[in-house]
């Protein structure tokens, strides 16, 4: 089908938008009436500059408070309407969009709306162009789409129809009882389909619409769910995106262009339309990849949790550790940014590498170039919004690539004892790139995004949200600063898994390394708390040993110190325990800001 | 009375948020048990700390989740009681503070609930304690403060009282029927009072509580009526401000404490408590100062707007332009910020300049050294919080100093006709601060806080918001950008007043000075929206004029260019316009945009 976007939804001038929208993949825009009074170009330079990018006009919006008014009011409107079709004539837009009333003068009289749309249309039709009328959900008389579709149908004229908005629908009920009336709608009478998400906030409808509106998937509503009914309907006209969201409007308009037309991709995919190659989740995680600009201080680490360097890359200065089925590369290869030791790669092991990457390439994800010497093996790879590297990996599988193969064995041994495994991973996220890091996540790579939460750090609260398979084997944990500027003020972490986290802690310490010291005042209070038996406690306030429980079982973790911009976690999980210690993170982050030495005592 | 502030209300470690509390006066706080287990200190470390600051700790909060439990669940709720009792002893507080459950097996029996909290008040009288119960809003039975009232009238234990809370009464509900309960408590069962404000905001409570809670006199709440009510009960205790924020959690603890304290003295003022010197409201903008490094760009564009050069000061860089009762001074002196041209200070015109200055240094506005030569005026000046200075001042009038009298007349004459004089100023915000910033300008200049207004800007919404005397002989709108990072992004500038902007347009161009273009799209809407007398909108057209119209009346403006962050504008107010040109704000922004060639087109 057909691909729009509303200029509003992207940031910058019009030609910024348009150029974006264009470069995105969208086949038209809807062009949102102050876009174009603050633009320089004249009408008809804005419609050949989308001709050149490819861009149809879908639609131009909005005309408000035309209908249901007091015959003194209704001519200037009507006369406002005349100078707005002619400028849409200049423009090349065929369709007007046009919302239900919110003017204190506005009448409740389904019958005098129906007479003064239809007067609207004919004027329209003199002009060719189609009236689509919308119910705002905060519509002074005509709120809902029902609504609006029973005065069209009354007004009975060929050029009206509705313009069907999932948020406007949405907001007001998703039961398919409150859906139903879709059906009734004629699919030629359903002029045009505007689609967004938000997240599920209890507030009020003007400011969650005007503020808080985000791309299909990023948000609680059911938008695929409501595109199958409209398709079912008949509905044959292009799938708009409109949304209003104050993080998009200071993003970059490229990266949000990219994000709304996955959002689309994706939403089309789940409502049944023509789609990428199907998911293939990862089944685990192969690697995880630091880069440094000094292997010695990491790797003093990694040896003192037990890894072992048990291979070195045949072309390049990277090392592979190893404990267990835990893998972390240590590359001190030449970095873009050598801000010190981060982790810039993540290697997910695939059932089907090549579809992965190719699915991850339809679904728009930055294809990495593959820097590598004749004989390695052919690794397909994207980036992240983060601009982290991830790796379609097939470990130790014959008849595929294997990227262990362009390691030599440097002969030391892993140990394989308290089965280690990467538990999870930390990634710090982009401040403006939060919602659409969770849409790649679940979108390219088939991750399950979890409840957002929120954590005080002592300065500024994080927003938290990890994202999983469903069976845990694969967990990435995407956290947001609390202003654009924070971006990469936060740390990363890799969170190692234990059946025995006490013994990992003091194992940890005999091998020579150092673990986040706890204050006391935490334990005084998870004795407040829990009943623990006798010595219990004293071994964790020792080795600074945090604790959660909820109704599936227990968390048991501790953390290293911080090299460059990377800590480890050793974790112990017990009877299913499926959180990450969010309710401990607050004192581990002041914990850390004490350590490096931001805060007075 | 004594003053009190939660430590949640404050960012940073434990040590840095009482010390902040400390320096910006308060008598002593709350400690948030968040805060205590995240700080390395033992509690005795923190009694000594406080003591050492001269705070008290009025009260440890919060106990969750105690009352109108199943007996099993009660037992071990009583065991973590005790744990903190004696916690609160070696802490050293008194008073404990009992949030109403929340839990999903709490029971909806009153009798439980006073039963069970009499049985933890024996605990605590055991303890030397006192219990403080409070109604959360969303408490699961207990949700207002009458409620919670009559659970501990039937207990009727004297170690139980109640704890009342602004945030969780007025968002329930404020007029004087919801708040008449409040004279039926005895004035010594009002064991503690938490004063917070908030934005109206028809939210969820919870988020609304959780992340947008403010200091009083930030927000719409009647927390003065209130405070009114909790005294003539007889309440004596601390006036303890607790505060939930996202932005102060970012905000460095010291300013964020001096705004607190600032709000918590205009309160007691408004509620007839002791109170700093009464306000004198200023009477007119007697100048506006420019600091530049070069004086040549900001000279010629004031020469164009008709300004002469009429004095220069007789021991410092500083020219002033005049031009009828429009004051200008550009000051190329020594600054320690050298970023270009930019609105460094305000002169108020003050009937007691020394007075304003008193009140202002009461109210913990940083008062600025005075760097003058011998025989200059005694200048009175304040920094507001984005630097401004702020000098209280006396132009021409006998028996008071006179800055007028540092400056030497130049001999050129300013011109009178046109009704030049300031309008308004315009200044942009540092994001942490505007809510401190609308205070400010309240509390301490005694101007009024207009609605708060989104402008959307090409590259993110700003926020605006206007303070005004009632005449409108100062008027000052303070804008914020979309994020921390945009500080200094935006543009300062100073309206002048015309009554006649077409002439004042045309008279600047003949001068040589240049005016903001606006795109032709933007007239082809005003021709839509408004019928204008034949020729008048290719006037505007042809000037860069913008329009806009009211019930009480019409606003004409227009702009020159910018230089460094400052720009000029030309304002034509007629029939009591109130605005400022805010639906016109978008596409200025724009243009300037444009002119700054950011945009490609």
């Amino acid at each position: 089908m057909r691909t729009s976007i509303a200029t509003v939804s992207l940031s910058g001038s019009l030609t910024e938008k348009l150029t974006a929208a264009s470069r995105a993949g969208f086949d038209g825009v809807e062009i949102f009436e102050n876009d174009l009074l603050a633009s320089p170009l004249t009408p008809e330079e804005v419609r050949a500059r989308c001709a050149d990018l490819g861009l149809t006009v879908y639609l131009y919006q909005p005309l408000r408070d035309v209908e249901a008014l007091p015959e003194a009011e209704f001519v200037p409107a009507l006369r406002r309407a005349r100078h707005k079709f002619e400028l849409m004539g200049r423009l090349g837009a065929d369709t007007v969009l046009v919302c239900s009333s919110v003017s204190p003068h506005a009448l409740d009289d389904d019958a005098l709306a129906a007479d003064q749309l239809s007067r609207l249309a004919d004027l329209a039709r003199g002009h060719g162009i189609r009236v689509a009328y919308e119910a705002l959900a905060w519509g002074r008389h005509i709120s809902t789409y029902d609504h609006a579709w029973r005065v069209v149908e009354s007004a009975g004229h060929p050029a009206l129809g509705v313009c069907l908005d999932s948020f406007h629908i949405l907001s007001r009920g998703g039961t398919p009882e409150d859906l139903e009336g879709i059906s009734a709608i004629p699919g030629e009478k359903i002029f045009f389909l505007q689609l967004a998400d938000a997240p599920l906030l209890a507030m009020d409808v003007l400011q969650w619409s005007r503020h808080y509106r985000c791309f299909p998937g990023q948000g609680g509503f059911d938008v695929a769910g409501l595109l199958r009914r409209v398709l079912a309907a008949g509905y044959t006209g292009p799938l708009s995106l409109e949304v209003f969201n104050d993080v998009f409007r200071q993003s970059e308009a490229g990266p949000t262009a990219v994000d709304a037309r996955r959002s689309l991709l994706t939403l089309q995919e789940e409502a049944g339309l023509p789609a990428p190659p199907a998911p293939a989740p990862p089944t685990g995680i192969a690697f995880a990849e630091l880069l440094t600009p000094d292997a010695a201080p990491v790797s003093a680490v990694l040896g003192a949790l037990g890894f072992a360097r048990t291979a070195r890359h045949r072309g390049k200065p990277v090392d592979l550790w190893e404990r267990g089925t835990a893998r972390i590369l240590v590359n001190t290869g030449p970095a873009e940014r050598r801000d010190g030791t981060r982790l810039a790669a993540v290697g997910l092991e695939s059932p089907d590498p090549a579809g992965a990457a190719r699915r991850a390439e339809a679904l728009l994800a930055p294809v990495l170039p593959r820097r590598r010497a004749p004989g390695d093996a052919p690794l397909e790879a994207v980036a992240a919004p983060d601009g982290t590297e991830v790796f379609f990996c097939a470990t130790g599988r014959p008849g595929l690539p294997d990227w262990r193969a362009d390691f030599e064995d440097t002969g030391e041994e892993a140990e394989t004892g308290g089965a280690p495994r990467i538990d999870h991973l930390s990634l710090t996220q982009p401040w403006h790139q939060f919602d659409e890091a969770a849409l790649f996540h679940r979108g390219v790579l088939g991750l399950s995004p979890q409840e957002s939460v929120d954590v005080a750090d002592p300065y500024g609260l994080l927003r938290s949200r990890a994202v999983t398979t469903d069976d845990g084997a694969v967990r990435i944990v995407l956290t947001v600063g609390a202003a654009p500027t924070d971006d990469t003020a936060h740390a990363q972490h890799i969170a190692l898994a234990t059946d025995d986290v006490v013994a990992a802690a003091r194992a940890h310490r005999a091998a020579g390394g150092t673990l986040l010291a706890i204050p006391a005042n935490y334990y005084d209070d998870l004795a407040a708390r829990y009943e623990f038996p006798e010595g219990e406690l004293e071994t964790y306030r020792e080795l600074g040993i945090l604790y959660d429980r909820d109704a599936q079982g227990e968390f048991r973790h501790c953390y290293t110190h911080t090299v460059g911009r990377v800590f480890f976690e050793l974790v112990q999980r017990d009877g299913g325990h499926r959180g990450y210690g969010a309710a401990n993170a607050p004192v581990r982050l002041a914990a850390q800001h004490a350590a490096r030495g931001f805060t007075g005592g």
